[in-house]
Order: C-alpha cells, then structure tokens, then sequence
C-alpha cells in the first residue's frame, strides 16, 4: 500500500505559504497502515499537473490532491480533472444546495455565477460532500489508483479526510499494519544518545526501524514496526523500548508523539490538582498560548500577566523598582520577584516567570543578545536560572518557552 | 532557471513534523528570480534518494536538498551523494576544528566518533562552512545542475541558505527577474472580490499573473510578473495595482506579502505613540504574543493579562462578579469592563479584550461554541461585538485573534 500526496498551488512554490495539509494527510494514511512515500508540491499549471498525474497514475494506490477547487480562474483542477480522465463537469445539485445555504444564509450575499460553478464535478467522480465550506472533494478511480482532490483550506480538508476519505479507504482496502512509539528525551545531544544505545540499536529486529529526531533542548526517539500481525509488532516495540529504559530512561519525558510538553504538563498539573500562573517579559505570552491551546487547560491554569514594559512589571506585577534599578530588568532577582507576584497574584500553587533580551537589538538593556532567566516558583520556595539561547529572535523566545515548560513539569514530577 | 526543493526524511512522510524549510529555500530563490518548479519529500532510504537524485539531474539548474546529515544511523544523505556522484568521503579540517569547539567548547562533553564523522564529505564538494552547528553544507556541480546539500535544522538550513547558497547562486547565473507585489485585503469573500475585478483581470498583460490566496476574514491577492527588465516589470504591477484602487481600494489594507496584521498594527500604533494593553480569555494569550513577536513592538504594546479563569477575570482584571453572575462569562458586558479596566490597569491609549467559549466542551460556560465577544476600549468610548467563529477550537481562536488585529487596526487607522 503506497501513496502519493501532491498539493497544488504557486504560493506553496515561490514560498509564501508554509503547507501543512500534507502533514495532516501523511498521519491519517500513516494511521490506517498506509505508508505515503512521497509528496510533491506543483504549480497551478494544466502541463504540470498533467504530467503529475500520469507519473503517479499505477505507481501508487492511493494519490491525495490538495487545492486548485475554489471559485477563481487561477483555480483549474477541476478542468484538469476532466481532461485527464477524459470526463465532463457537471451540476451536483446537493452541493448547489450547500452553497446557496452559506453564501446567502451565513454570509448574507446574492449567489454568484462563481459561486454556483462551485457545484460542478467530473461526471465520473464520487463526490465526497464538504459540511465545512462551498468545494466539495471528488475521488475518482482510474486503473489501480484511487485520485482524490480535496480542497486547500486546511479545516475543510480536515473534516473531509477524517470523514470521507479515511472511511472510504479503510473499506476498500486490506491494509498492513504500521505500529509507530515515540519516546521524548530532553536535556542531551542526539549523538551522545546514539552511543548510548548503539548495541541496542544494531540488534533491533529488522522490521523495526529507528529514526533520531532532534530539536532544540530535545531529541524524540522515533520506533516504526512494520508487519500483518499488529499484536507482535505492538508487543515487539513495547519490549524494544523496556530495554532503552536502564540506558537512557533518565532523559525519557513521555511515550507518544501527539503529547507535546503542554499536554503532559497539564495533565500533570490537573492530576495533582494543582495550579498554574504565567509571568512573562521576553516570551511575550507564548507560555501562556501554549498551555491555554491545551483542551481542558482551564483546570489548572488561571492565567498569566504578559509584563513587557518595566512599568507594568512594577504597576502590575507589582516588582520593585529598586530590584530593577539596582540589579536591571534582566536579572536573577527581578525573575525571582515575578514569580512570587504572580503566584500570589494569581493565587495558584506554582509560577513561572521569564525576562530576557532576545534581540535582534541591545535596546535599553544591558544583558546579551540571547539571555534569559526562568525563575519558578513552588508552595515552598523560587528557583531561577540563567540561560543563554544564542540568536535570533525567535529562537530565543522558542527555546525559553520549551525549557520553561520542561523545568516546570520536572519540578511538579518531584512531587 | 529552474530549481527543485527536495527534503529527506521519514518524519516528514508520516506526517510526525510540518517541512517549513522549503518554503523558506523556495522564498530565498524566487528573490533572485529563481523558479521553483516543484518541491518533493522523500524518505530516508538509499534507493529513493538515488532515484531522486537520477530525475531531477539535467531537468533543473538547481536542486535544493534538506536532511539526513545528522551524526546518527539514519542520516545516510552523504553516503548517498558519494554513491551517486562516484566519490568518497574525506575529512575536511575546518569543520572538525568547529565541530571540537560546539562539542568541547560549548556543550562541554569529550568528542565522540560520531561527532568527528560530522567532518567527513564528499571529496569533490565545495565544503559550505556551518557557524551554526556541526553539520556542514555541501555544493556539487555535476553535468548541468548544482546540487546543494545542507542541514534540516532550520537555522542551521537558514544561514546556510542567506550566507552561503544564496550568494554562490547570485555570482554563477544570470537570472531572470520576478517581481511580485501582494494585496492584502480583509472583509469580502474571493468570489466577490474576483466579480469586482472581472474585467482587470481579463486585461492583465500576459506577463503578469494573478492569484488569491484566501484564509479566515481575509483574502490575499498576489500579482506576479516575469521578465528580463525589472524596470518595466515593476512599473507595470504598480500601475496595475493603480488601476484596482477604484475597485476594492476600500477593503485593501496593505501591500507586502512580509507584512502581517501586526506588524502593520505595531507600525500604526508605534508612529501614532499609542500604547496597548491585551486583556485575553479564550485567546489565551495568543494577541499578546503575536505582538511581541515583532522586533520592537515594547515601544507600543505595555502588556497583558489572560484571564483565563472566572476568578482571575474578577481579582485581577477587576471585573464586577456580579456582571459575570447576572449575564455570565462570555457577554458583551463582561468582555467590556475587561477591555476598560484593562486600558486602566496598564494605563494604555487601547486596550483589547477576548472572552469567548473556544470548544470543545461547553464548559460551565452558556455560550454556543464558537461565540467569541472581542471589545475595544479606546481613549473616548468602548466598543464590543459579538461574533460566531464556529469549530474547531483552534479555528475559533485564530479567527478571533485575527478578527481582533483587524478590527483595532481599523480603529486606529480612524485618528
């Protein structure tokens, strides 16, 4: 079982967009067993997505397809479609429906011409009917490969990959399994873990593969079995990775590749009933974004303070301006004031704080590019900690996010 | 001049990471009017990538690779390149001195094995040197393509790309010029907008191309043009643009595809010498931190607070507990006195407020899902409205983030 995801559209080529649908389209194939092997991005160009579509045409089972379905003349698959399978488009009268209910019942406005000929498919095609916008997906089988063309708009896709096009496929098709572990380490470089473990990993069995995966602060261990019998591969990468336990289980923050720090973080929190505050200058509110992305958040997170002028650390968060004078904003001591505030502000069990300078400029403080200190507080005591995250920017306000998060959760696992 | 993008690795293709590189590379040569003609992900297996390797070889001027240049089992991308290009690996002195000062220097740990392997490449390549890290970059001019091997770790990948590839590109071509010119316009749907400019886009010279690029509340129109002389090209695109002020002038509201809603709220509020305060429910800190994303933006905005819990919302934005009993959490009259007290508490010209119920529960909360109340305190008057962004959660957010970038952009565009 092979699949070939391609999406369409020049802004993706000349870089204006970053695409994220063929990531969400390669984990829900992933899921079902069927491995993606490639994904290309084209132009919005009849000889190239021509071409495209006879590479992939019986090379691969399965060919996903997104963008080129809305109402402009810059959008062609749908003609390209046609011209390829030999096909004519025409009238869908459930997603003519469909679109005079959005276009004149939610937004108000007389149905266009435009909007109309968002109704027309390839005669030939199965058309996968889109609940959350006006362009339907289409599916079309040809010889030995399933097309299907999806919209661009990245929630439409979504809703039609998780209830059309997985549905359909997982009926159709007899599919291997694919059983895939991700171990989360922080706090060591990806070649000091790959000594460590070198001789577990020569006598991996064959149908287990590894893959390194390392990014700021942390490295995920990434364990894929492929076979027919999924008990055996579950079982065998379960054992896989009891053996990694005395070798590098000190590092080990977490087992799956979904739960990203905020997730395991909160959980511990709310598990513990616990709370949280936020104080932040240079991470500008991210720490804050991040836990509060996490459904049910709420429970353990009352809120944070975003102090990025020194006035608003002193009106605010109430910090002293004879810290800040004496020590400057970027300090051991004005951290360590921040989150004692905030936890008494905010009433909570646990607080943490960050100030730095994350550039691109000196600006009015006299701390270096790339140095921030963390400081949490705890029931029972603050601790703080200076760090520096090098340059740009981003990566700055990145890595004291992540490591703020990763501190804290090591700190609430003591207890 | 024609490029193709190619990025290696398994986690890309079970979807486990999001490739923003390309579009990064794709972005750097459409700069100095180099093509992309089509990006590819591959997996981390010797055969595909050789056969990678064999198709794009002659078919395009350059080829651009991401990955597989780690320090670990998986990374078999200079192995590949030395089968392909019928060389051998040597050590280079400069990258091993470098790879001793991160190892040594930085991380303070004995090199390994592994670590000197870093130092090791192709025999013919042209060494591009990595002040970010330890993997170098590679350059190979083979028949009629450069192929240019480097790091996926963005920042790594990014200095590389503007010190390194970029400038090597520059020196050894002739290049076309690509001119491109994006309007950002909020309010009205792609279909409306394409029937208002019907007839100028029938009469776009054939050089220059149209395309729409829509996401929620705003759509985004890009007009490309190619030639030989830039001049003429840039001349005939702001005269073009000209020519679409009478049509949708009013609901354009800038005119750089670099320029996101806040920067261009940063700039208005920073030339103005206004000040901001954030005051954030269901946003969760979301405003806060896209705002002090951009460099400079402590000039305008003072703070924030997210108050995520009914508590906070009444200790520390001060809101009256007898508002939220009599009309609950998320009402107009709640997301009001967040906005006032929080213009008050940070003693700003604006303050924004968010409350809102995001999903996917209900909560304690009686709001529909979806229902977001964004208000405007300003320096005469308050403003609320009430908006249904639907599902899911993470839709809702974005589009009451952006709705509220917007919205104040508008209000302060007003003095």
């Amino acid at each position: 079982m092979k699949a070939a995801i391609i999406t369409i559209g020049d802004e993706i080529l000349i870089g204006q967009i970053i695409d994220t649908n063929s990531s969400y389209m390669a984990k829900a194939l992933d899921k079902i067993g069927i491995a993606t092997y490639e994904m290309a991005s084209i132009s919005d160009d009849k000889s190239h997505i021509l071409k495209t579509l006879h590479e992939v045409q019986n090379n691969f089972d399965v060919v996903l397809i997104t963008g080129g379905l809305g109402p402009t003349k810059d959008d062609i698959t749908k003609k390209t479609f046609c011209d390829y399978f030999d096909d004519v488009l025409v009238q869908n009268d459930a997603v003519l429906d469909q679109v005079k209910s959005i276009i004149e019942g939610i937004y108000k406005k007389p149905i266009t011409q435009l909007n109309r000929d968002q109704a027309l498919v390839p005669s030939k095609s199965k058309v996968l009917f889109n609940k959350m916008g006006t362009a339907p997906g289409m599916l079309m089988e040809h010889q030995n490969t399933v097309f299907v063309s999806l919209p661009g708009v990245p929630y439409e896709m979504k809703y039609l990959i998780d209830n059309e096009v997985i549905p359909y496929l997982v009926e159709k098709f007899e599919r291997p399994y694919i059983v895939h572990k991700t171990l989360m380490t922080y706090g060591r470089g990806e070649s000091i873990i790959a000594e460590q473990i070198e001789d577990w990993e020569t006598n991996l069995p064959s149908f287990i593969k590894l893959a390194y995966l390392p990014s700021p602060g942390k490295v995920r261990l990434r364990l894929t079995a492929r076979g027919s019998d999924e008990a055996v591969l579950i079982n065998s990468v379960l054992s896989e990775i009891e053996k990694l336990k005395p070798l590098i289980g000190d590092i080990i923050i977490g087992y799956d590749e979904e739960e990203t720090i905020e997730v395991i973080l909160t959980r511990a929190l709310s598990e513990k009933h616990l709370t949280l505050a936020t104080a932040e200058s240079c991470t500008g509110g991210k720490i804050a974004q991040l836990i509060s992305s996490v459904p049910g958040s709420s429970a353990c997170f009352n809120g944070g303070i975003v102090a990025y002028s020194n006035q608003i650390k002193i009106d605010v968060l109430k910090v002293n301006s004879d810290t800040i004078r004496q020590f400057s904003v970027v300090s051991k001591e004005v951290a360590k004031e921040m989150a004692l505030n905030c936890r008494s502000i905010f009433n909570t069990d646990y607080a943490i704080a960050t100030t730095g300078n994350a550039g691109p400029t000196k600006g009015n403080s006299e701390a270096e590019i790339g140095t921030v200190f963390i400081a949490i507080a705890t029931p029972n005591e603050v601790f703080v900690e200076e760090f520096n995250f090098g340059q740009p920017r981003e990566k700055v306000t990145d890595r004291a996010v992540y490591k703020a998060l990763e501190w804290l959760y090591k700190e609430i696992s003591k207890n």
